[in-house]
């Protein structure tokens, strides 16, 4: 804890977490979880997510490697952060608070959050960070559809929002400002608690029926995966998707390449440092042993998608820690010419993130192609991009532009992290 | 042909349309066309579409009814234009065409043209109602990134939107103007032909893929609809659904009650006549004897959806004037208050369009719990709401309204219909 510098225990969080999902994210022992049957029942209706053997673009790359991705946006939210949210949504529920608070940078979370919490008659606060709020109206008219009240952040309306406007003037805001200021928002408010849509072990363990699916699914086919790919930004969806497949990996069954694949302006993974740090801006949450770049850390205005946070699940960091995966970094121009490869031949527009995960896919198909090997490859395709139309617009316009950080950039940001003692 | 007076013929039809459309479209022989494998195909990528029961619709309505829906939503032009688009496109392909122009209103049918075009590598020139291409700058972008061209009609590019724009100045446009736009384009532009996205039989035979399979699900539950309800604007998703259903009750197998469900600010069906009448304002295209409020009709600029064609399809109109099917118009401010209650329970941000049916769904299981009586009801749900987000701002804004034409504006119109001896 940033207060005490001991481990925080289940006390320490109630204040801020449901309970069953402190439960979930320190439990060490439990190997499999039950879905309760709400959460099952709530799944019929947008899972399995099917997964797609991209016959169209194997063709396009002229690849001897076969390409699979697991869909996850066929649902409004658009994404797979659906699959956490109505378990959170659930949780909160049957705990019988009054409502959450969270925060969403892209939007996608923030939509889910909305729509599980409309199912399951709860109230629903969400701080959007600034920037997307101003760039996407029409992703805040879903969440106020589905009966959300949504906020620019950093915003008037906490002590941590007006501490960070008036020492950043004009700020479009980061995740880890808005984070601080959902937290705050649920402490102060009786029978809320705060929830987050990546990064921590319960939304890891949530988002596993992504990969059990897909694992499922490759068994079905007599097929496997000999390289999975994922974007990461929190880590919500890599982890999901890998999950079954990392552990066959850590029990030596069997053996899988498994490629992280994080936006240049944000490179956690590859240009950050493993260490102690905030999970905020505001320095409220418990800091965690992750890939950082400092929580201090904003990605340029320039950069379009999500995947803006500035750390990385603790999970996967160890993992990445211990060479069990590897990690690539991509620029956004290259990003959305892949997804505008992808769109024209296998139909779906994808979300910007999700692209990521695409262009690394691609490239590793043109190499299987330069060297002549077949090869199988899956990638999560984890949503749509049909609320990312402004971004499309500056990539169809030739207006988008690659800031990536200086080692200067990444150097002053490390240096503020919290000296701690392991 | 509005200039002979005479049935059109297949060499009438040439410069305008793809042949192979043509034969589909005057063919009353073909019990049953196959579909092109690389129709089927490009199908693999969205279809089967799911037919769901929506069991937490039904809980909250508290009705005995069962209710289930068609959902052609899940893939990136919204809706089940798509499987009209890739059939069109195919077609014009295999001519050896250069490429296509069309009309879009709410936007659905230009990105489902637009992506079936990407796929064949197809030229696209899409002509997009005025207040529409204002309305959706996000439907505009989505075409452009599927290489499409998109222009708001009425345009200057061509000789009757100068006519149109020069009669009424500042006009917002209608499907009408913009299909005789898109047809003087086609045959102006050598290598190029007009498609049409509902209304004709063409499109009827290819939407039928919605019915065929939503009959094979039932077969497969062992149960079977009693009540089968649709949105209908020019026709197409309602004519698809029902397709294998008519065939049965027109051959006495089964009966089953069909309901067309209009908006009340376009009642070809409800308010109109069974005429003789202009597909397109500028007159140019051949007439069809239709239910029609007028070729000149314009839907008040409150109106949000689409579903906003003067007349309707001559295969529908006729089962309609042969009292085989039923229909009824609603109010855009009741149907977005269903669009509401919809998503909240069933998870999807159903489009407005879609959200006709949806009303029409909930009145009649409402009807039956009234009644205590139990009834199967199938609606179609044609596509997601997600690039309709500025209707549903003014829905929750509460600056939604509801226009309909008086009897004085359908008798004007219904005056100027063209003389023509039966």
């Amino acid at each position: 804890m940033p207060a005490t510098g001991k481990p925080c225990t289940a006390a320490d969080l109630e204040p801020v977490f449901c309970k069953e999902l402190i439960r979930q994210e320190l439990d060490n022992d439990t190997a499999q979880f039950e879905i309760p049957r709400e959460i099952r029942d709530f799944y019929r209706m947008f899972r399995p997510s099917p997964l797609v053997r991209a016959y169209f673009l194997e063709k396009a790359l002229g690849t001897p490697a076969k390409i699979y991705y697991k869909f996850e946006g066929n649902n409004t939210s658009g994404s797979h952060k659906l699959n956490s949210a109505v378990a959170q949504a659930y949780y909160a529920k049957a705990q019988g608070l009054k409502g959450v608070t969270t925060e969403t940078g892209a939007g996608q979370w923030g939509t889910a959050l909305s729509m599980a919490c409309a199912f399951f008659g709860l109230d629903c606060k969400v701080f959007m960070v600034k920037c997307s709020y101003e760039q996407k109206p029409f992703r805040r008219e879903v969440m106020r559809t589905y009966g959300a009240e949504v906020t620019p952040s950093p915003s008037m309306t906490t002590e941590i929002g007006k501490l960070i406007n008036a020492e950043h003037p004009g700020t479009t805001g980061s995740l880890g400002c808005a984070i601080s200021e959902a937290v705050e928002t649920a402490v102060k408010n009786p029978g809320y608690r705060y929830v987050l849509g990546s990064v921590l072990n319960q939304v890891l363990l949530h988002q596993s029926i992504i990969g059990l699916e897909a694992h499922a699914a490759f068994e079905k086919l007599g097929e496997r995966p000999d390289v999975i790919i994922g974007c990461a930004g929190g880590g919500s969806n890599l982890g999901g998707l890998i999950a079954p497949f990392m552990g066959e990996k850590l029990r030596g069954e069997r053996d899988y390449r498994i490629v992280a694949v994080e936006p240049s302006s944000c490179p956690s993974f590859t240009r950050g440092k493993y260490a102690y740090d905030y999970c905020d801006t505001g320095r409220i949450c418990p800091l965690a042993k992750m890939y950082t770049i400092g929580a201090d850390y904003i990605p340029s205005p320039s950069h379009a998608g999500g995947l803006r946070f500035h750390g990385m699940s603790s999970t996967l960091s160890e993992l990445y820690d211990q060479k069990l995966m590897e990690a690539v970094s991509v620029k956004q121009t290259d990003v959305f010419a892949a997804a505008v490869q992808f769109a024209r031949v296998e139909g779906i527009l994808p979300a910007p993130e999700s692209s990521h995960a695409i262009r690394a896919a691609i490239d590793e198909a043109l190499k299987c192609k330069a060297e002549g090997r077949e090869e199988t490859i899956l990638f999560g395709l984890t949503g749509t991009g049909y609320f990312d139309l402004t971004a499309y617009q500056a990539f169809n316009d030739g207006r988008m532009e690659d800031r990536e950080p200086t080692d200067e950039d990444i150097r002053l940001s490390l240096e503020k992290l919290p000296k701690v003692k392991e």
